[in-house]
């Protein structure tokens, strides 16, 4: 695969539709892209201790795989009759990850596939810092929606103390809850 | 302002449309953001020998004013009635990026204020390299619009010989025109 096949593939994250929104029945839903830059923008600009460079590429890539494989909502996140588990979706991101990146130089390819890798394993300093952010910016997006009236099947499951108990850090915790509590 | 006023303003971003694609008459047309983050990941994998770390924050946040001023298309970019003049865009985005990064840590904002500064100015290694991706991306992204049918007026001026001179880097300009060559 070439740079520009990359490039191609890349861009179609633009124009995946976050599937939680699509099953609630939320009207123009953002895209997947829209929700890694606003990841990003978070790993650039929240208290953190870690390496932050490192996490803000982390967060840029985290769903780069959906551009080739979609957005897939798993068993474990949503049970449902048809569902993929969990542990087939990574193994399948995976798999598509390596294929769109084998068009970069190696080393770079190397780099990002073990950048991804560390993400999912959610282990590291910077993956858990990233982890949380993810959801929490999902958390913050539900709620807007909501705020907005823009759905059809109610999200405040989003923000209840199950989902707010998978962010680690206390502090984004907070946040938060200040930020969903003001909507409110 | 607080962190959470910023992240509630940075996220709009998301909401914003890109107003090129808005006036060609280009269906549901990609958000800023989606740019942003596609900037971004060019900015992460082309080839580069400058501040790469420094080049993928500058694309994160290349647009982030447009959050709160919008996308304003410039008399200097289309001649029209009524349209703003360059200059006193850049005057507006650099108001408002102040305003927003003033409730992050204040190093963190004066860091990032400088960074969006830097990128204005188009001086710096980094500058050069980020704003030639941005061309690159909007071109090719026009292209893939034109591509699929998906415009009421015409799409070609922004790939003609004086979009394409705006390139500055050889390498950016061969891969764009490579691209756009194989999908006419």
């Amino acid at each position: 695969m070439e740079i520009e096949k990359f490039l191609e593939i890349a861009a179609k994250l633009k124009s995946v539709r976050r599937q939680g929104w699509v099953e609630r029945g939320v009207r123009a839903p953002e895209s997947s892209a829209d929700h890694s830059w606003m990841v990003a923008v978070m790993a650039l600009t929240l208290p953190f201790d870690g390496n932050r460079d490192k996490a803000v590429k982390m967060a840029l890539l985290h769903d780069l795989a959906e551009a080739e494989v979609g957005d897939i909502i798993t068993k474990e996140n949503w049970p449902k009759e048809g569902r993929m588990h969990e542990k087939e979706k990574v193994a399948r991101e995976r798999e598509a990850m390596k294929e769109m990146l084998s068009g970069l130089d190696k080393n770079m390819a190397k780099e990002l596939v073990s950048l991804w890798g560390e993400f999912s394993e959610g282990k590291t300093k910077e993956a858990v810092f990233v982890r949380d952010i993810d959801v929490a910016e999902r958390l913050m997006q539900a709620h807007r929606y909501h705020r907005d009236g823009n759905f059809s099947k109610p999200l405040e499951g989003f923000w209840d103390e199950k989902a707010m108990g998978t962010i680690k850090s206390e502090s984004i915790k907070t946040l938060v809850k200040r930020i969903i509590g003001e909507g409110q």
